[in-house]
């Protein structure tokens, strides 16, 4: 068993609060531009991939809208659109690009399989499909909503992750391995989150209208966890693995089981079924 | 949060008893083409999608036929292969037909993010997989297994639902999300049932030959439920999300837990563990 | 519903022990020849596809690396290269081509919808997966971490199997549907065992280092369970569909339910919850 993870030097602490958002980004896009030289050195076979995904680009936000125009296009839905699509939003919004930076940062320091920036970049699928669902849901916001709902389609088909385009989300956000992760029309979910695979974040079928969850900052949501309905999951809360989750959970507190109840944290442990 | 939804004028009320399928299939065909023509104005960026997928073929099984072939190729299994093969299959059985006509309408009624008909047509993998899967039921029957598996592997490769080619299933089904499910050889659904994301209709892996649920009609199987076994879900009973569902459920009987028991309904309520 | 299922004749018993291995891949080998030329007669529509999947090729390595080049190639990632790596790998490594055979041997005893080994070679996501990863983790042991990296990537994205490539695993595996599978870092699988689709083999989120599941040999995991942490699962042992397990499960005994319980099996059976 591999003893030693492959790690490559990690940021400064407190970097985000010293200097300003611009040069965070141009200070990460310099490491990941040096994994990526040093990887292409090290495994020439991939020499032509990482030229083509990172080193030919000039900045992150023009490698990944690459690097998405090429996952998610079809033969219907070219990639050169995508692209440019993909370039425009995130060219005029510093608010998206700050989240990716801050995604990256995310999986960088919460998932310990996480070797590098490169890596998530390149790999994780969450993280693609989470910088794709900001652009859609900024189409969807601007009313474009066919545009949005095509892109939605092609992320749930490409990453098998299905966050509908009017589900707001904030920064600093893990969706690790990602697989069938399925977020309804009016969640929101907060910064900070981890969200593993499999997770739902769906209605009872009862109601119309506002009907998903509300997740608070720092939450971690464990694998095949399904949350319904129009319930409040606090802050730094924790949701067991395969739960079922149908109630408000405080913050700071664990919720476990099918259904689930509340099992300790700040609040007085509690039953609920 | 977007308060309003998006949403199409509805077809009038009972139409599907009032007008013969013929008509309602041309119906819905001059909808679908009405709200394309609408988005391709609305959004240029669109236009050459909508024309390619939608606006440039003389019917519905066309249209269809023609984004299952190119959603489902690949560099071995060519879609004009594929294209031929729908077409040929949706032109000769109005009872698909009328199969594709009643789902687009069950994701539409069913379905509060279900914004139009177009916008089911062409980006719900659930269905999509449902009508390449009548297809490959089809060959099934006609002893076409080689083919009908081809397909069958795509559609699990592509949508990431592996639906049995020999599995039957009516129609009016909606498969919402979509992502995950998995339905075995000698499953069979009727008519109006909602399926969620992540669903399995398997085996126990102690029986072989008739080995899979019987979902009656107007059954609704919450997301990440597990049904196993040559069990019988009675018409209109209700699954709840991360069941483990082992037993017989009545009709209008929800089933909830794992182990599910159930839980009220028509039926007196009964604990099972 | 069809009573009978299509099958082709079945291997002599314990012809494994009695030939060796070399020759039990050609015996294979041949048995994939003699049905792809079957189903190439009855099925014109497809003789094309076996025609360069199967029947143009020289070996079952070689029909296996052209078939995942082609599956898991992208615009950037190109299928040559792939079709090299995979072929390279395999035709240096007996043990690799072994575990392949034993891999198909076991779909096609295992599994009542198997009807064939070319059935399974072509079209069983879990299978090829499986195939894929075994690569990956040769690459990893290599020190060939980004490229194994990238691979894992590809096949997470095309199959929606998320193996990671430091994961080892046995041979005479049935990855059964396997959409949404998930295996961390520093889990083990030993040889015969079989895992079911939306099957994690986890970490807690508490540990770094060696934090994931070891399973031992013949083990079935039923859909949907999820094994957390590193526990030990022993031979032989039942993990029930939709369980969530964070505990050691002895050999021969069967674990049930969220959070999982001990049912029975060659040891007293147990509460723990």
């Amino acid at each position: 068993m591999p003893a030693g993870e492959l790690r490559y030097p990690s940021p400064p602490e407190n970097s985000t609060t010293e200097i300003s958002a611009a040069n965070d980004e141009e200070w990460l896009w310099s490491q990941i531009k040096a994994e990526a030289r040093r990887d292409a050195e090290s495994e020439p076979a991939l020499a032509s991939y990482l030229y083509s995904t990172i080193l030919s680009h000039s900045s992150l936000e023009r490698s990944l809208s690459f690097h998405l125009g090429n996952k998610l296009c079809s033969s219907t839905l070219l990639s050169t659109l995508l692209y440019d699509l993909f370039l425009n939003t995130f060219a005029s919004d510093p608010a998206l690009r700050a989240a990716t930076v801050s995604d990256l940062r995310a999986a960088r320091v919460r998932d310990p399989a996480c070797v590098s920036y490169s890596h998530c970049l390149l790999n994780y699928k969450g993280f693609l499909a989470c910088q794709a669902h900001r652009v859609a849901h900024k189409l969807w916001t601007q009313l474009r909503r066919p545009l949005a709902l095509a892109l939605h389609s092609r992320i749930s088909d490409v990453f098998a992750v299905d966050i509908h385009p009017a589900a707001r989300i904030g920064k600093g956000i893990l969706f690790d391995h990602a697989t069938g992760v399925v977020i309804g029309e009016t969640a929101v979910i907060g910064n900070n989150v981890s969200i593993l695979h499999h997770v739902t974040l769906g209605g009872t079928g009862k109601a119309c209208g506002d009907r998903h969850p509300k997740i608070g900052d720092g939450v971690l949501i464990g694998a095949g966890a399904t949350i319904l309905g129009n319930v409040k999951i606090g802050e730094d809360a924790k949701i067991g693995a395969g739960s079922v989750v149908l109630i408000d959970v405080p913050p700071r507190t664990t919720a476990v089981g099918n259904p689930a109840r509340l099992v300790g944290g700040k609040e007085k442990p509690t039953t609920n079924e």
